[in-house]
């Protein structure tokens, strides 16, 4: 592997994972990752153009930066690009009436958008409102779809809480494509539009990015196919298999954010 | 299509599903298909060999026949080829201690199989007992193992019940599959296996075999696969889009079992 000042060169922006490379989420919100407040802030007082990249949905974006400044982080909700606000742009410029499958956290954030005679689902992370029944129900109404359209908020296979890993939503995504014969659209990581997104609230193009994120195939492998750089933290999600996997290799594997904000300043160009 | 009676001829043996061909399941018990119940005494009083061959793993064998009786059909235990008495076999051969996610109904099949310190997961139709908490559970145990193995009893889309068309655990079988990285082993329909045990009980080679059943994948495809017959009824789970199936032509579509039973015994070898 290239050296670090050449993996490193040019880069101008860059976008950050939330969960599992700031903070660990618990049952009482969640514990920062050591060295990530710190880290946060050295990237903000640099040159480098900053921005949050998430796939969150069991919180709204107002919620989430709360608790993240709660915890210390130097961050704002203009700051952040999520993709509850990206699929109520999309459900309205398509005319679509979503059923949600949703956590209640986020129901705000669909205030506004039409949920009378659905046309199509919207999944997220809904956590233990993945029951039976609300499965079922939202596979009932894509069934009784002539084209059922299935909007999905990430495909994140798992996350890591305090309490160990738990099931994320492209799990239950899969669960609805198996049994309806259909593909999701995914709305956030690791769909190109959703980096491309981010990328121009920063205006950087993507060869002048590099991600930062604790998922091998949602952050890593979704920010290379868009052409920008993406490091990998061992923190979070990160299992030892990820630094060995068959189709993702990392620009870069760290053990930190501050491993990486280290690395990253080090070698600004000057 | 070929006349009727060269696509049966020959056929000295029926494999019938059960859900969606005899009965449709339901909060009650569930109520016969209209015919089936003579249709299956027509059969058994023909010079045909019958067995009925299912996926069902909400209720244990004895239940499920107990029903069907209650109901009319002439049926008894040592007639049927389920999954549950079939995935002891493999778990005891392997001596696999497996964690359940099976409903409450059929945990007295698993009686007599050790489940300490679980080293496989045993996956089956568990309805509410799909619950966040659940599938999560079983996701950890498969994580926290070395070689991760998940048996699936049936991995079925969905099932009809009078109250409409529900999950079956094939979907859940996908999230484990997608969030873990693993592929499941299926222990029922279509797997081969399970089919041709059926044929063995029976006597019957798979040339001289059909199978009558509602699922255009996991009935028809499956024993096709085998080298038996098929043919889909228009009951059940049956949808009008399973005639034009991308993968899948059944040898013939008929409105019930009644008209199956009809066409078989008026085409039968002299």
């Amino acid at each position: 592997m290239a050296v670090w000042s050449e993996r490193l060169a040019g880069v101008r922006g860059v976008l950050l994972d939330i969960s599992g490379v700031l903070l660990d989420c618990g049952a009482g919100g969640g514990v920062p990752i050591p060295g990530s407040v710190e880290a946060v802030a050295r990237l903000k007082q640099s040159q480098l153009k900053v921005r949050f990249c998430t796939n969150e949905s069991q919180r709204s974006r107002g919620k989430l930066v709360g608790l993240l400044q709660q915890l210390g982080f130097d961050i704002s909700e203009a700051e952040v690009t999520s993709p509850a606000p990206a699929a109520c742009q999309i459900l309205k410029e398509r005319g679509l009436r979503p059923h949600l499958l949703i956590h209640d956290e986020i129901h705000s954030e669909f205030d506004k958008i039409d949920t009378s005679n659905p046309n199509c689902v919207v999944i997220a992370d809904a956590a233990d409102a993945f029951s039976y029944k609300n499965m079922n129900k939202a596979f009932q109404v894509l069934m009784e779809l002539e084209n059922p359209v299935l909007i999905s908020l990430g495909k994140g296979r798992y996350y890591k809480e305090t309490s160990g890993l738990m099931l994320d939503v492209g799990a239950y995504v899969k669960a609805l494509e198996y049994a309806c014969g259909i593909e999701a659209e995914v709305v956030g990581k690791p769909s190109p539009e959703f980096f491309k997104s981010a990328l121009e609230v920063m205006g950087v193009e993507a060869h002048q990015a590099i991600m930062i994120g604790d998922d091998i195939v949602g952050d890593v492998g979704g920010a290379q196919r868009c052409g920008m750089r993406a490091l990998l933290v061992r923190t979070g999600k990160f299992r030892p298999s990820d630094e060995h996997h068959p189709e993702v290799k990392a620009d870069g594997y760290v053990d930190n954010l501050a491993e990486a904000v280290d690395l990253l300043l080090q070698h600004l160009d000057k």
